[in-house]
This record gives structure tokens, C-alpha cells and sequence, in this order.
């Protein structure tokens, strides 16, 4: 059967908002939906926001559902056939629609939602039209299972018009990228960042990607890899990623290696690029940075470290949402976002990185060290140089 | 079948670490499981840590199986019967084992790992193992399956010995709690922040619960629910936490709402809990403080108001592991650490909460506005006032 429509259900954090907060976030929500679907060349025919939910006309409802995955705030989609509120109609379509999907000794159920008058409660609807479906398909020897059925058959009745659908998808959740402030996203080219920046815009930030390349210690392809998975962070943003910040920074890392101890390399890397993120955070009128830190996935990466590192940025807050998990539960974040594959290409690693890095470096022995820099300068020339690229 | 052994395995994430890091935790580890067990009165007969794993004897294995959940540095654990190395002793044992839990058709595999020299390759092991049981259960018509069987008979042969088991149970994953520095965990008496708190303690953390106490405010029982969480924090810590700081903050509170805006009630509590925590901090020796805060969670968490709560404490880093996370998945957490069902328990919410928070604060403003408090002799003295108490 071809679907013509699709229900889309909002995340329930939107639904336990205060009033004004909810209408502004589905509000949010329609908008980005609109924009996700221009942008793939699914404009659908007719979109209505009623009671908590989007109904959508399309004549491409597999693609549109696809797409729709990808926009936070919605919790689940249900591509369906829309019809009139006639009870005879709906079982023309329910009984279409289950022909396809059910065998010998199938269970299912039917459950229905109804607004506006009707010559049925939402009971009658269930127990009629299973009764249909019982008849209909005799030969199948079908059961009802009110707790655990194979298929369940909804309607949703509205006013004059009725939804039947069989099928739920589960959407992205979370809040629509746009209700919260800005925040400015490191990415490396590995495999965690894109899944912190992801999980900011989860949470409703519009997350502008930075790469610090730190050529020719790194190469061409970790810049390259970072702007794919910036570029797969943004089909989940409903175009509030557009472009992404290259900031040079291996004349800086040039500077570092010569003046400051080998050990510490990759601290005073960090705690210039957090300097480089607070200088991009002050142009795009962001609130803080998100980076893909988890504590003691790496050695820069142990509580001690994260302290040492953490004090060179006080302008803004460091946000770090992958703090408490672990690497698999990080990966696969990471597949389901999409970022995944491109991550594991392998690159040549940080020529700078040092083979005993400082795993407990003490803060006054990173400050003494650091005397030899000027690190705001540093932050601020390459910044100056940074290119921004369309993504 | 009684067992009399148990099979303990380290978290995978530790067997990538460097040797001597690898070896340093699994110490701990170990450590902290002769802890656990010592306090739960089920101190094993015999410990043998060997090649990544540890094994023990126990006459209890039911309830130290259970006990090793709660370590975390451990993947897995399994419940096993020991014996001698010869094929005839570990088909005597995998018989019987196997007789408890199979049907009619039950589909099987027999695995194996070896170590030492036997007079049997794993592949010789697994194959005539695999035929001794197709013919002593016969009547069955069990079926081999190598790739989805319901039941797996594993061997692990260690030089004269030999473990069967049959079970692997699920462990809590992560670094084992001592490996980081030290972390001042706020808890609230609500959902959210005991996760927050579990988390770091799952990346190694000691984390010293702190409750700052807005009484009269709020109420006697929102204390106790602080520290009802943080003695069931304490079970997952391996001794790690022993003590609680109660930092009675109601004066303060006082102070706050007589000479500031009432909008910005909350960010002034919020900031003044981080200045607790930083001296705290400094009194603990510990690197950082951590919060179940989750953007966009309610209004006093926009990231505008983490911006400006944020400011406040630029001595330590705030940790939020929460931040990317959805209400439902925190109370998934909550209800697998088992902080759930205390969280949730209906207390008297602040009376200082104000009915319009301000979501959308100027630092500016908050400053501004500050400059009637002395935030810092606030803080200081509830922290002289806090008390300590045994957990």
C-alpha cells in the first residue's frame, strides 16, 4: 500500500514544558522540519501542527520519513493513509493495510485516538473494526492480543479526517537545534568529537564546527576527514550548520615544540585551542565549546590533565558531554550519527605528540613553562588566518 | 549446580592502555573487589589474578557474583565450576551443567580457551566435548548452532585446571574508582545528580558527595534524600567514599533574596554552590566538580544560564557528564544504579524558586546585581559551618 501522509510526534521533554516554552519549541520543530525536508526536495503538500503533533501530506512518504530521523525534537514518525472519518472507510484502509503484513496465526490489536464528534466512541472503533479484520481474514486463523500482538493497527481519528497507519519509527528525540544559544564545536577528525558536537545539538545548540589543523605535524587528510564529519553533523541540523571555521596552527605548534618542554606538547596544545575556540565563540556570539573529552580515554584525557587544561579558558565554559561514557558506548553513538566510518580512515598521527606525554602535569609547572609563550597572541594570530568554509 | 569459582574479566577499555597503565588498574581493580568483598562479608577463599582476568574460589558465588556488578574496571564476571585438566573430569562437570538448563531441540556450542600444555588442541576440546554431550542427551535431539545458539558450554583450561561455566553476567564497565584524581560530586536530593556523580565514579573518581543545604527553603527530607544517594553511590565506590558534606546554606539563601532580583534566585544559588564546591575542593585535594546538569533541562539550564552560572567558579572545572543526555535515558541510569526510587520520593520543592526564573540572564546583570553580596565570605563560611558526617 502506498502511504500518504505521516504523523510526526514531538520529543516528550517539549511535552512537559510550561505552555510558552512548548509552543516556541514545536514551533521550532515545524521550522526545521520544513527546512530538513526543502533541503532534500521532499516539500510536502500540506503540513498541519494540531494538538502536539505534525501531520504532513506527501507523495514520497518513505524518503520524507527517512529524513525526518534526523531532526531532534521529534520522538517517532508514522508514515500513513489518510481517509475519511466514515467507519467504513477506515476498515477499507485497515483492512489494505494489514492484508500485507500478516500470516498464519498473526496477533494484533487495534487501538485508536479520537477528537471531534463522531457515531463512535474510540472503543466502538476498536472492537468493530477488529471484529472486520477477524472476518476479513478468516482463513488466517488471526488472534487479538490486547499485551503483546505482532501488529497493531492505530487510528487516529480527527474531526472529519482518519489516519490509519502500522508502523512507528523512532526519530532523533532530544530538543530542535535552534533553542538554545550557539556553542562553538572542536572537531579533530577522530571519532569522539562529532558525537559531542552532536549531542550539544541534540540538546538544541546550534554547534559551528572549528578544525585546528595543526599542519604539517598532522596531514591533509585529518583536515579532510574533519570536514566530512562536519558535513554529516550538518544534515542534522536543519541548516543551522552551514560553515566551518580551518584555523592554521602549525606555525604555533612550531613555537611550542622549541620553547616548552616535550612532555607537556599536547597540554599547551589543548590549552590553545580552547584560546582559539574563545576567540571564535567572541565573533559568533557563542556561549561556550564543546569538545570530545572523556576522562581518561586518553593520557591529555586524565582528571589532572583536564584541570591543567581547563584553566587557560575561563571566558566560556568547556562542555563536555562524553565525560562519563565509555569508547564502545562512544562508537556507537557514532555509527548511528553516521560519522563513524569516516573517523576510522587511518591518518598519520601527531608528529608533535611526544612519546611520554605528562599524565599529571602540575598547573604552576605548565604556567612556568608557559611564560615562554604568548599564548592570548598565538590564539589571536591564527585565528586572524582562520579560513571559513561552506560546508 | 553449586559453582565454587568465579571467572572475573577486566574492562576492555583497560587492555588498551599501556603496559604499566594496564597493569596499574587492573591492580586496582583487584584492589577494590578485595574491598567489596571484605565489606560484604564474602571474602573469597582464594584470588589469582593471571593474564587479564582474576579468578576466584568462593562457597558463596551467587551473592559475589552480584557484589563484583558494582566494580567498576570489570566487564563481565561468570559463575564456574573448577576442576582438573584431563577431558574426562571437564566432561563430567560440563554434563552435569548442561543437563540444568537444556529442552527438547535446545541448540548449543562449546567453546574454549587453553593455556599450558594438554595433550588436546581448544579445537580438539570443543569438538569432543560438543559429541560427549550430543550422545548423553541423546532423547534431546539437542542440535549444534555456531553462531546463535541458546546455550554455551565454555572451557577455560589454565594448566591443571580447568573452569566451566555456562553464564556470563554483565559487569559495570569503565576504570576502576581510584585511578583519577578526586571530584566534588553535588547532589541534590533529585534524579539527575547522583548519575552525574556515578558517572565520574565509572571514570575512575573518588567522587565526595557535597549537599548544600537550602533549609528552611527546603525540606528536611530533601536532605535525607541527599544522603540516602550518596550511601548508595557509596556501594558502587569500593571504600572510595566514606564521608558526605552537608553545608547548611539557608542564611545565605536569606541574604540572596533580600538583596537581589527575584528572577535571578536560582543562578545566585547555583553560583554560590559552585563557590562551596570550590572550597571544598581545595580542602579535599580534589581536580573538579561535577553536576547533573543537562542543557536545556529546565529553565536555570539553558546554555545562556550555564554561561553565567559558569563564571562563577573559574578555579576548578564543572564536569556535567548529563549534558547531552534525555530525561528518560538519566532515569534509565537511575534505575540501573538504584538511586531511582529514592530520587523520586515526594518532597516540599524550594520555596526560594521563583515563579518566573530568568532563563535568558546578562552576565551583566548578574554581576551588577552581585555587587550587593560578598559571595565569596558566603561561601566560606558555610563551608566552616558544613558538617561531616559518615556515610
Amino acid at each position: 500500500m502506498e502511504f500518504d501522509s505521516i504523523i510526526v510526534r514531538f520529543s516528550g521533554e517539549i511535552g512537559i514544558k510550561s505552555e510558552w516554552t512548548r509552543r516556541a519549541y514545536e514551533k521550532q520543530v515545524l521550522q526545521n522540519l520544513k527546512q530538513t525536508l526543502k533541503f532534500a526536495d521532499l516539500k510536502p503538500d500540506a503540513i498541519e501542527r494540531i494538538r502536539g503533533r505534525i501531520y504532513l501530506k506527501t507523495q514520497k512518504p518513505n524518503e520524507t520519513a527517512k529524513a525526518l530521523g534526523k531532526i531532534f525534537g521529534i520522538t517517532s514518525v508514522s508514515p500513513a493513509k489518510v481517509t475519511s472519518s466514515e467507519f467504513s472507510d477506515i476498515t477499507k484502509i485497515a483492512l489494505e493495510m494489514v492484508k500485507e503484513i500478516i500470516k498464519e496465526n498473526t496477533t494484533f490489536v487495534v487501538r485508536s485516538h479520537r477528537s471531534g464528534t463522531h457515531p463512535y466512541t474510540s472503543m466502538d472503533l476498536c472492537r468493530d473494526l477488529g471484529e472486520k479484520i477477524l472476518e476479513a481474514y478468516e482463513q488466517f486463523d488471526l488472534k487479538v492480543d490486547l499485551f503483546n500482538p505482532q501488529v497493531t493497527v492505530n487510528v487516529e481519528v480527527r474531526d472529519q479526517q482518519a489516519y490509519v497507519y502500522v508502523q512507528t519509527l523512532q526519530g532523533a528525540k532530544g530538543f530542535p537545534v535552534g533553542t538554545q544559544a550557539k556553542i562553538i564545536g572542536l572537531l579533530s577528525g577522530g571519532i569522539d568529537s562529532p558525537v559531542a558536537c552532536w549531542l550539544t545539538m541534540k540538546r538544541g545548540c546550534p554547534t559551528i564546527p572549528v578544525f585546528v589543523d595543526n599542519f604539517p605535524f598532522t596531514d591533509e587528510k585529518t583536515k579532510q576527514k574533519a570536514i566530512e564529519t562536519a558535513r554529516i553533523l550538518k544534515q542534522w541540523s536543519a541548516g543551522h550548520i552551514r560553515k566551518m571555521y580551518i584555523v592554521p596552527n602549525g606555525e604555533n605548534m612550531k613555537n611550542i615544540l622549541q620553547k616548552t618542554p616535550r612532555r607537556f606538547t599536547c597540554l599547551f596544545c589543548k590549552r590553545l585551542m580552547y584560546l582559539i575556540s574563545e576567540n571564535i565563540a567572541e565573533l559568533e556570539n557563542a556561549l561556550g565549546i564543546v569538545t570530545g573529552e572523556a576522562i581518561g580515554e586518553q593520557a591529555s584525557q586524565t582528571l589532572q590533565n583536564l584541570y591543567v587544561i581547563d584553566e587557560a579558558a575561563k571566558a566560556y565554559p568547556i562542555h563536555r558531554p562524553l565525560l562519563g561514557f565509555d569508547k564502545l558506548e562512544i562508537e556507537a553513538f557514532a555509527k548511528k550519527i553516521g560519522t563513524y566510518e569516516v573517523s576510522i580512515v587511518k591518518t598519520e598521527s601527531c608528529s608533535a605528540v611526544p612519546s611520554m606525554p605528562s599524565t599529571m602535569a602540575k598547573l604552576s609547572a605548565i604556567k612556568d613553562a608557559e611564560k615562554e609563550l604568548d599564548m592570548y597572541a598565538m590564539a589571536k594570530t591564527a585565528v586572524q588566518a582562520a579560513q571559513i568554509i561552506e560546508i
